[in-house]
C-alpha cells in the first residue's frame, strides 16, 4: 500500500482508513460536510461512514470490495484532506 | 418522560434517544441531512452525533445538561421525524 495521506490511520477487521477533523465551531464542521458531499457526489465514490458532532468530523473509507484500502482511497482521503481548513474554520 | 416519538429509542449510559433512518438511494440521505442541518442551525439544538453512510442515517440526541433528555430532546425528536420522507427518498 502506498503512504498514508497526513493524519490517516489503517485500522484493521475491517480494514479502513480512518481520520478524524476537528473544528473550532459549528460553522466550519457545516462547510466541510458539504465539501465532503460535494466530493462524493463528484467522485461517485462515499466514505463508508461519517460521523460528526458540533465540532468534530470522523471519516472511514473501506473499499469498494471490502478488502484492503487500495489507490483509489487512499486518493480519496488526500482529497479530503485538501477541503480541511482547521484555523479558518 | 412524554412518549417517545415514532420509532425512538431511550437508551443508558448515557442517557440518550436514538433512532436510525434509512434511505433508498443517496439523494434521499443527502437531502436528510441537509434539512437536518438547517433544523439544528434554526433551533440552535444540535444533535450528539449524526453518523450516515449512504443510505442510512443514525442520529443521537443528548440533554442539553448531560441529565436525562427532556421535552426539548423529544420535541426535537418529533421535529426530525417530520423531515423523514422514506418513500420519496
Amino acid at each position: 500500500m502506498s503512504e498514508l495521506p497526513e493524519a490517516w490511520e489503517a485500522r484493521r477487521t475491517p480494514p479502513t482508513l480512518f481520520r478524524r477533523f476537528e473544528f473550532e465551531r459549528y460553522s466550519g464542521t457545516r462547510a466541510f460536510l458539504d465539501a465532503l458531499a460535494e466530493l462524493a457526489e463528484q467522485s461517485g465514490t462515499h466514505p463508508q461512514n461519517i460521523s460528526f458532532g458540533t465540532t468534530y468530523v470522523n471519516v472511514t473509507l473501506e473499499a469498494a470490495g471490502g478488502g484492503e484500502p487500495g489507490e483509489a482511497e487512499l486518493g480519496l482521503a488526500a482529497r479530503i484532506n485538501a477541503l480541511y481548513k482547521p484555523v479558518s474554520a
